[in-house]
């Protein structure tokens, strides 16, 4: 691992006195204080990618519109940990959310520490996409301190393992993200339990964890094929197949 | 199968034009004309199940919310086989729709007759589920002369296959419906092809066919139990679990 600098970044944010942000280079760097200086590279060659690591990682997700009880659109996830009282103190109230709601923006608190990791191993995993940029040998080696070796071609959706290639990020640019942010634990926003996932598993694994999500699927199949007709004659009418 | 008497059922609806509704009821019935008998049970003891299978039936499913460029909200299902042109008459223009929604629209369309036979099928699949009404001697004769004999308990989600009870319909009524409408093949709105399934089982099955759903989770499961670390070294972190 390596050691960091850690110095505090100036920010007007009124957020900061909940948390300040924090230098992220390695310690004694030369050049200006910088939160997420392993997503240099990324800024420059794929903004967008780089602002979904950040946005991921660091934001709840919250309803595509506003309104008072859909609750902040997206928020800080540590400014979540706050309690309800000290968030009436940056104009949230809590209690006017609807109960799923709140259950929703609490589940995706998160400590900043916890955030920036995670932000650090999405960006390890980008760039072992097929079809990724290759990184710097500075940033390479600042993720591979962390995280070990990249592997070209080796990261894969979490969820059906199939190998994800860097090019999805742009169809993202269409409107639909085809690659989303994913959780094995759907309820815990650490480095290792998050990576990326195609959309349509992310949706299939809904609240599970993966460890559900795989033994929920084993029934499934346990069932249909003990049992493949059941009440539903037509089930294998050739055009249902 | 019963003869029915298929009298025309009159109406003010300006859709009669493209197709008049029909009597359902055995041919040479007593009583008035009615396009759902087979319903009369359930609108007297669950009036919002009768509504259910009427709408899931016979309308399409829409955005839930209506603006210009998000289409009906939901509109008869055989309205979707009219021509651009035609539509136009009833002022819906598709050409000011997003392609998607064309699309989504053009998908649910379905013949009238198609529909009814769909809304008799949900029926006597609903008075199977576990926890249903028993339905009247007549109702019983009615639908067991098209489907079969009715076994109750025997009505199972048709992508997880697991029993279904009757209760799940009034979790409905708390906003979220739990138990929905589902298609073994999305794009075919036909008796054979449609059952009941749980919410979260018909998400996860999207646009797949029953079958491609099933070779899919097979083959997630293979990768998954091929290579159960992959590069996320974690994953079989006790809190992960």
């Amino acid at each position: 691992m390596l050691e960091l600098c850690l110095k505090p970044i100036a920010s007007r944010s009124k957020y900061a006195q909940v948390q300040l942000r924090l230098c992220q280079c390695e310690k004694g760097h030369s050049g200006h204080c910088d939160e997420f200086p392993f997503l240099r590279g990324f800024k420059v060659s794929h903004p967008l990618v780089a602002k979904k690591i950040e946005r991921d990682a660091t934001m709840t997700t919250g309803a595509s519109w506003k309104s008072q009880d859909a609750g902040p659109n997206r928020i800080l996830r540590w400014v979540m940990l706050l309690s309800d009282e000290e968030l009436l103190g940056f104009s949230i109230d809590m209690k006017k959310l609807k109960p799923q709601v709140v259950a929703k923006l609490r589940e995706k608190a998160a400590s900043y520490k916890d955030c920036i990791e995670v932000s650090k191993k999405l960006t390890w995993l980008a760039y072992q996409m097929l079809d990724a940029p290759q990184p710097s040998a500075e940033i390479a080696a600042y993720l591979e301190a962390q995280f070990g070796a990249t592997i070209l071609g080796s990261t894969t959706c979490i969820v059906c393992r199939q190998p994800l290639s860097f090019n999805l990020f742009s169809e993202a640019r269409k409107g639909r993200a085809e690659i989303e942010t994913g959780h094995m634990n759907p309820r815990s926003h650490k480095a290792h339990n998050v990576g990326f996932v195609h959309r349509e598993c992310n949706i299939a694994q809904g609240q599970r964890t993966l460890q559900e999500f795989y033994s929920w699927i084993k029934e499934i199949l346990e069932r249909a094929e003990s049992n493949p007709i059941a009440r539903n004659p037509d089930v294998q009418n050739p055009e249902v197949d």
